[in-house]
């Protein structure tokens, strides 16, 4: 089995986790041991994905439990609990992070009453691995599920990463691709850089490298040259929220689906049913708007005036008439049938 | 008047241009004073863009001829056919520049019965000055032209850079727009920042803010979501060769025309007479593929696994059913409408 993205270690005592930022140049763990420690790499990016957020403010609290010096149960319970809103506020937007904190607060909730504090101890970690082990399996569902849309020969394109590095392993769009070829059959993958900030390049290619699956990198821009030539078979791509109308991924989805359906190239999106807000419409989510410096300089280099006027949407939204179908790990859903997720 | 993008120094002696290289952090004008000197400028893409080159291989003769060292004639036209050949070989294939070191050899041919050398210097500056001249006149022509197709207010977004940086002067795709703002109309502009080389973030970003044009820039990505906010009336990008059935234009243009109409906003192509190339058909166009390191590297940034594979055309090609129209400085042509360039 290949490197997670993010484990707790038990020796160490402490959350490890691939440091991304310094992909693909070079693959390095590190242990995070204080919830300092935590926030910076959150905020750094150096663990990122939606799902392995998930994990890492889950893990978050492990980590608060372990290394408190609190000789009382109600002290340990307070510093969890204050360690808890340390981990929400890193990137408050993270709807995952909470996620993954409110639910190990929420299993702590259940055992309040004992006075064991090694009992609260492994609760937090025993919460957490299970988050951990969940995503996993999901992604493993989902990908046992969408195998059946490729078949052997299938040259897929994506976008951004939503591949093990965005999850805890496995992947969710790049899940599929590893449970086909699991399966035997031959995928080769076009893998979008991703501007501007280059998960495709970083991460997508990288992942696949390793893995041994067949990669060619091009710019966002080159995907409808591939589709008209007839090098592309089908589209599949992640998602951060999916709603009543819409598909909010990576800023350049929408583009790409639309040139699928120019070329009568199906268009997948696959997501874990945790994904859906079925409750909202695309008019009722703002997309976040980045920093401009993230287009106009890269390293050192300075790729635009200072000052020119940037306009920087993290995401887009792409509506469900564009989309073929949405894997996940209860099944295939066409659009309009979308899955129960009362 | 605003700098010219390459020009004759008549005190240096010297073929002076904008040093694009250094664009946008500072803008620098260098003097080339031998041919060794102007083959590295047009290889380190100092000066780029095919009516520029054009240019520059017609600057080159007459620098060759002011540099001489010969007494006699024969010598002297001997020394400037070497140099044509030297500098044409420089970029073989930009036909451009083969066009102006051309032209400027049969202005030559003319006068070869005199035996003055001073005519034959002056006789190829002076047919360099008019390819420079008439350059300039062309686009504003060009613009004039197009200008009938710009409303007050409207927002265009456009690719690369198809502007006075490309040209000796004025622009093609930019210079329609400037001429429209020549005569008072508001146009803001949409910039795409074209990877890999970032053309339109270097260059198209830096021409307009000069000119105090509004420019905003974007992600190449970013078009489709642009388009469907409705932030866009008229997309105008330039070409590097028009067939009988396709526009050639730097990578990421088609998938630009394609978005444009799924959201019904007119695509133009802006280009002289001279980016016809009527004998010829789409299939009939190599389109050059460019180094893979342009995309997983950026400066000593690594973007990508160093060996992970690339696919990095340097064009694509637009079918005419999805151009609305070619502005000329000959006229506008609705496709299948074609000039007539016989």
């Amino acid at each position: 089995m290949s490197l997670r993205t993010i484990w707790w270690d038990s020796e160490k005592r402490a959350v490890a986790m691939i440091d991304q930022t310094l992909l693909p140049e070079r693959l390095e763990t590190i242990e995070v041991d204080s919830i300092d420690g935590l926030c910076e790499a959150i905020l750094a990016l150096r663990v990122r994905g939606a799902p392995a957020l998930g994990a890492a403010g889950a893990y978050g609290l492990a980590l608060a439990a372990a290394r408190s010096d609190s000789t009382d149960p109600t002290a340990l319970l307070q510093e969890i609990e204050k360690a808890a809103e340390i981990i929400k506020g890193a990137r408050p937007t993270a709807i995952n992070l909470s996620w993954g904190v409110d639910r190990v607060m929420r299993a702590l909730d259940e055992i309040k009453a004992s006075d064991d504090l090694d009992e609260i101890r492994s609760a937090a970690l025993k919460e957490a691995e299970s988050i951990a082990e969940e995503d996993v399996a999901t992604n493993r569902a989902l990908g046992d599920v969408g195998t059946s849309l490729l078949e052997d020969g299938d040259v897929v394109l994506t976008h951004c990463n939503a591949g093990r590095l965005a999850c805890v392993g496995w992947g969710t769009a790049l899940g599929v691709i590893r449970s086909a070829v699991a399966e035997g059959k031959k995928i080769s993958v076009y893998a979008c850089e991703t501007r501007p900030l280059h998960q495709g390049s970083r991460l997508t290619a990288w992942e696949l490298s390793e893995d041994e699956i067949p990669v060619t990198l091009i710019c966002d821009n080159m995907s409808g040259m591939v589709m008209r030539e007839g090098r592309i078979d089908k589209v599949i791509v992640g998602a951060d929220r999916i709603t009543k109308d819409a598909v909010f991924n990576k800023i350049g989805t929408y583009s790409h689906a639309v040139l699928a359906k120019a070329h009568n190239i199906p268009f997948y999106v696959a997501a874990p049913i945790s994904t859906f807000d079925l409750d909202s419409l695309e008019k009722d989510v703002v997309i976040e708007e980045r920093d401009a410096d993230e287009i106009r300089r890269l390293g050192d280099k300075q790729l635009a005036p200072p000052d020119v006027k940037v306009y920087n949407p993290a995401f887009d939204a792409t509506p469900l008439e564009l989309v073929t179908a949405i894997i996940t790990e209860r099944g295939i859903y066409r659009p309009p049938e979308m899955p129960d997720v009362g």
